[in-house]
């Protein structure tokens, strides 16, 4: 017998289905289960009888479908494939305000670098999964080549490392796979090589074996970084190799930037098959350069995009968005000649289909979790954004009423902002949204402290005054 | 005797005093006579006694100075150099929102492209000087080259021109010199030299001289219409010379883009004194190549930005300075050989100080008002934003209460958005603004009606419901 269905929706869907194939499905009926998978997904509904005929199969009441207007939409929740959480100030003070910030800026699942701290480590994760939350979270590990305060042991590095993993891994134990996936996932996370002894990294490998553990760290950034590692591994050819001699490259890596990456890196990354996050608002600010995403891309390599927090000025995956737009565009424009027609041009620039993929199910092949979220797929669980393109201040500029709808959500990628998030689901959950009325207690009670932190004072950020 | 005093603020204040020289202000106190000129600016107001002993003087009550709060401050309003607004749908009709939208975005100085029509360019001069901001308003002029419906006869481009100007200068002829400068000025406007005769292009450089007048178009912007240039002008070496044979390149002229620019026509735009109206955000999103500001700088050649609406995405100048940015990053980066240091690369990014020079005072100079707006000197004009960065529902994380200024200035700059712009205010006058309580019943209807075109209905957008 199938779940009891617990939401239905009824308007514009919009989704990936593959890099260049991005899906515009209006009139469509979507039902989500108690689980918080979908359950159903009925395209060209365009009548009530056919409406009330499905929906009374699932023996769901008619009052309560979300009925989109008619500029609305949902899409998948952005994947935010690269952050530290943790160069916020004060790290744990500030873990419940990240968490609320990436969600209201539609970050469905986030994967975080903490800093080298257990007890912070744990606190976010344990935040990440009362907030509703996907996130895998990745206390760091460095052991050399950094400040005495920065660093630990060795035998430490590698000891509440694996006191973390089995913390996380028991955060979500008595929840079954009834429930769907877990919410909240450890990762192994070495700062990068630079930082981290031989020792410590061949220890990091075998633990990721041994829970046969995601892996996340920062590869090939710039210039100045590949030197001091082909000085400090002399004996490895480069830079990607060193970490793949130490038994941290598979399916389930995450390399931030792989920015300056040579062809034999380029084969040996998708042999392992490890996915790169690219991080342009970060490249661009600190002059690392600029990633060739087209090239990734035709070589088979696994893409999603991030925003590095604090090194991106951003938390919005829009924002990366944009950014990688505007570097694929950069790329594009180096690789012609200047006299060369645009056809010519050896890496074209990446479109609106692609970039939409990289946000959700690129980032969701990067996680591994690409049978489970990414996009609208039957038995998918619901990550969403319900997007309102008329919210209350909404940023974009719609002029006329016949905008067709691929439009809207160009304006909406390229110009909107979390104004535009009028509800954002985790799993089949509300977790975050402009939706005011919607707003339960704890999203109320985490916008007045948000307030009060920023010295504010007024009607929608204090709902109770 | 001097004016009477209209308003006085207390608080900080951040202005250009040159390009690297970003004047940071604090306890400062500005007052704005009743012609809209700065008054006096007294630095370093540090108790009651002393505040009231210079506001007794020029005899304004101490209760009703603005005083900023501590995290607010004024700066200068942004001038958009090119911004095309015309090419909102069905031009005339929108003409409303488009101000409204550039005001609430802190542009007090917008420099227009209309269309070729008489009628509708007379609208917007209107409604600029109604709406009050500061505007050029250009009627467009192409007599070939064009579809046929989008083109004027040489004579009847050259008639209207002319009656237009006239029109403009006498919108504000009533207002003599003690009101300060005037709110709109005519600016003559061929689209760009493909799409103009030679005849057309001579006629407008004689009516420029006959009414001293400053001149826009666009100017190398990519490498086709450079190719184009060269075949419809053989006998001229270049696109610079072509506007310069017409008699169009003058100390008022502004020229869009400016991308591909040789060493002779950075000479001769030198020499000619004209301005580049940078325009990253449209160089980017149609892949014209990336302008190289930091040479036009060195050559002392002045710079202003421009938002290319609707060639660029957004209409707000904040985008347009987060692109230069980024456009000067990738100069920065590409000018440097891979195994280079930073500090050998041949074109440093621009600053934080030169961007937000370029957007104030760099606009000032091409629109030759640099000793009317621009930045707070005695005696200018007082066109201002009042920034609040905790602003209602503002898009900044501010974490630390000791957060310094030029942090919190930065964080406006590059995360801002027109939720943080309290005020904006041209010649002294508010004249936009999210501080709802001080909105005068024009912009209430303003706001109302944007909302409706946008279907929004909320008690923010509809504060009388
Ligand atoms: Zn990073
Ligand atoms: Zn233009």
């Amino acid at each position: 017998m199938p779940n009891k269905i617990s939401k239905v929706f009824y308007g514009t869907l919009i989704h990936s289905l593959s890099l260049a194939n991005l899906e515009i499905l209006q009139n469509t009926l979507l039902g989500v289960d108690i689980s918080g998978k979908i359950a159903f997904l009925e395209k060209n509904v365009l009548d009530e009888i056919t409406l009330n005929h499905i929906i009374s199969q699932w023996e769901f009441p008619e009052q309560e479908v979300i009925r989109l207007s008619k500029r609305q939409f949902l899409m998948p929740g952005f994947i935010d494939t690269h952050t530290h959480a943790s160069q916020y100030p004060n790290a744990g003070t500030v873990y419940p305000i990240v968490v609320n910030n990436l969600l209201r800026s539609g970050t469905t699942t986030a994967v975080y670098f903490t800093t080298i701290h257990l007890e912070s480590s744990k606190y976010l994760a344990r935040l990440v999964k009362e907030k509703g939350q996907r996130g895998f979270i990745g206390k760091v590990n460095m052991d050399c080549n950094s400040p005495e305060n920065y660093i630990e042991s060795l035998d430490n590095s590698v000891k509440s490392t694996e006191e973390f993993i089995k913390y996380v891994l028991n955060l979500e134990k008595d929840e079954g796979r009834e429930n769907g996936s877990r919410l909240v996932y450890p990762i192994i996370t070495p700062r990068f090589a630079i930082t981290c002894t031989s020792q410590l990294m061949d220890s990091l490998g075998l633990l990721a074996k041994k829970y046969n553990m995601p892996i996340q760290s920062h590869l090939s950034e710039n210039i100045g970084e590949i030197n001091f590692i082909s000085e400090l591994f002399p004996h490895l050819p480069d830079y990607t190799t060193v970490y793949d001699h130490h038994g941290l490259l598979n399916e389930k890596t995450i390399m931030a930037h792989g920015i300056h990456l040579s062809s034999k890196e380029l084969k040996l990354i998708k042999e392992r098959n490890i996915g790169i996050s690219h991080c342009p608002t970060s490249n661009f600010a600190i002059c690392s350069g600029v990633c060739n995403v087209r090239q990734l891309l035709d070589e088979g390599i696994k893409v999603g995009l991030g925003t590095d927090l604090s090194g991106g000025y951003s938390k919005s995956i829009l924002n990366a968005i944009r950014n990688a737009n505007i570097a694929s565009r950069v790329v594009f424009m180096a690789s012609s000649k200047v006299d060369d027609k645009p056809l010519n041009k050896s890496f074209p620039h990446l479109t609106l289909p692609e970039l939409t993929y990289l946000a959700t199910m690129g980032g969701a092949e990067l996680v591994n979790l690409d049978k489970i979220i990414g996009n609208f797929l039957i038995g998918k669980e619901f990550d969403a954004l319900l997007i309102d393109p008329d919210a209350c201040q909404s940023p974009l500029d719609i002029f006329d009423d016949l905008e067709d709808i691929e439009r809207i959500f160009e304006k909406f990628i390229f110009l909107g902002d979390e104004r535009n998030l009028k509800s954002v689901y985790v799993k089949g959950k509300k977790v975050s949204g402009t939706d005011l009325e919607s707003m339960n207690l704890r999203e109320k009670e985490l916008l007045k402290n948000l307030s009060k932190l920023n010295g504010g004072n007024c009607h929608l950020c204090n709902p109770n005054s």
